[in-house]
């Protein structure tokens, strides 16, 4: 039997224990190919360089390994991967992360692992963004490397609905205290944020991002709950942003063209 | 009558024609308040700024009015306008645009944009972005200004669900050739992409995007199929990813944690 060729990509950086982690997991299921980025990239989104070239080099973290470092952001990584190194040639998977932090409920707008694996999806392969709820870069992977195994498993055996991936995240527990897996809707949560104000050493005024998370979507039903409970949460999700129910709702907005008040105004 | 407080973003930078065009329309329905990023951010999706300072300052680019600029992405520009700049007010409507080049369909994956659009969604505020057809720095801007305004007219009266976004693009046409507005889902098109190769001064290899746009996907519900012909389209959108129909599908993945083979892998 042919091994499926598994691209790993991260958004905290080639060197990130993370993507080590991932690695050591997708190398038991089949051929690997790594190409990340060459610096962390948190908080990135779906961004991608258009206005600036892209450099990409072979890289020496993984030993023995298939491995390349890459300036653009996560979603770049993806691209060059199957266009330049693949020369279009489809990996049978691709598996982002593990990311250092959840990207559980709206998180997975700001993410650059979720980002990466919803770039793979739209070019039709199969992929899963894995996030472990510890920010330490120290933290143990294990537990959360023994379910990207499973996962990655079940995904390249029963394949997945086109255009889908998976948003896994992990709870911050032993193996043995984690419940298992759920499947789950995005909790609909919020970040409330603040700015910090301050000087730099010129005088100059600045500010930095900083926030709490904040959950009014307690729902059994949504990733949030699953962690809070001790589950493996996974969320099929897709690129598809159509808001169907207010669809119908806004039907009106189609009507109003011809008003005479409008071209008043 | 209160006037409604419009707040004004974009991803091309405050110096664009599209954003003047914007603010425009705005002036015409309420108070007008400012923040723009202070250079070009396209396809910086919904990157945010985390692991760097931010700074905002007054700018000039639109005399008489309340107009900021700032060294972030969209997304940022929108938290720093709600959170410093208002300290926690809401405005009553958040537009963001008029984007030079089209955001229909998957775009709005990849848009600045659309992504500033999507923030102030997040924080309960009603949103929309707007595209124009035309890449052209001197396009011609008159039409899309008059549907801005209407459809603005329309979500200030009607007001919209929670979460919701609208993705409006604009058809590059006189405005007698219109034919008025569509509202629709997200088309389903692909961007198929190529990397130019080439090497920088210095001998060194470099990479640079560059694609098309694969519209497979042409279903007369669809925002290309109603760009096509002639009318502006109208997608409401939220930020809710999940595959809703993967989700039972996938429900398989809820029952192999247990699986003994996985162990022995």
């Amino acid at each position: 039997m042919k091994k499926p060729l598994i691209l790993v990509t991260n958004d905290d950086g080639i060197t990130a224990p993370g993507i080590r982690a991932l690695v050591e997991a997708a190398q038991l299921m089949g051929d690997v190919l790594i190409v990340a980025p060459d610096s962390p990239q948190s908080g990135m989104g779906h961004a991608i360089t258009i206005n600036a070239p892209i450099r990409l080099h072979p890289s020496r973290a993984f030993e023995g390994l298939n491995a390349y470092e890459c300036s653009g952001t996560p979603v770049d990584c993806v691209k060059l991967a199957v266009k330049v190194l693949l020369k279009g040639r489809q990996p049978d998977l691709c598996v982002s992360g593990i990311n250092h932090g959840s990207n559980a409920s709206i998180n997975i707008i700001y993410s650059g692992t979720l980002s990466a694996a919803m770039e793979a999806s739209l070019e039709g392969i199969p992929s899963i963004g894995f996030s472990l709820l510890d920010y330490a870069y120290d933290a143990d992977f294990e537990p959360a490397k023994y379910f990207a195994l499973q996962i990655m498993q079940y995904v390249l055996k029963q394949s997945m609905p086109y255009g889908n991936l998976l948003n896994v995240n992990i709870p911050r527990r032993p193996l043995e205290a984690i419940q298992g897996i759920k499947l789950c809707r995005q909790a609909d949560a919020r970040w409330v944020e603040e700015f910090v104000e301050a000087e730099d050493p010129r005088g100059q005024k600045y500010y930095w991002l900083t926030g709490r998370f904040e959950n009014n979507d307690l729902a059994p039903d949504t990733d949030l709950w699953a962690l809070e409970q001790g589950y493996v949460s996974v969320v099929p999700s897709m690129h598809d942003l159509t808001n169907y129910k207010a669809l119908e709702m806004m039907r009106g907005l189609e009507y109003m063209q011809s008003s005479p008040q409008i071209a008043a105004v």
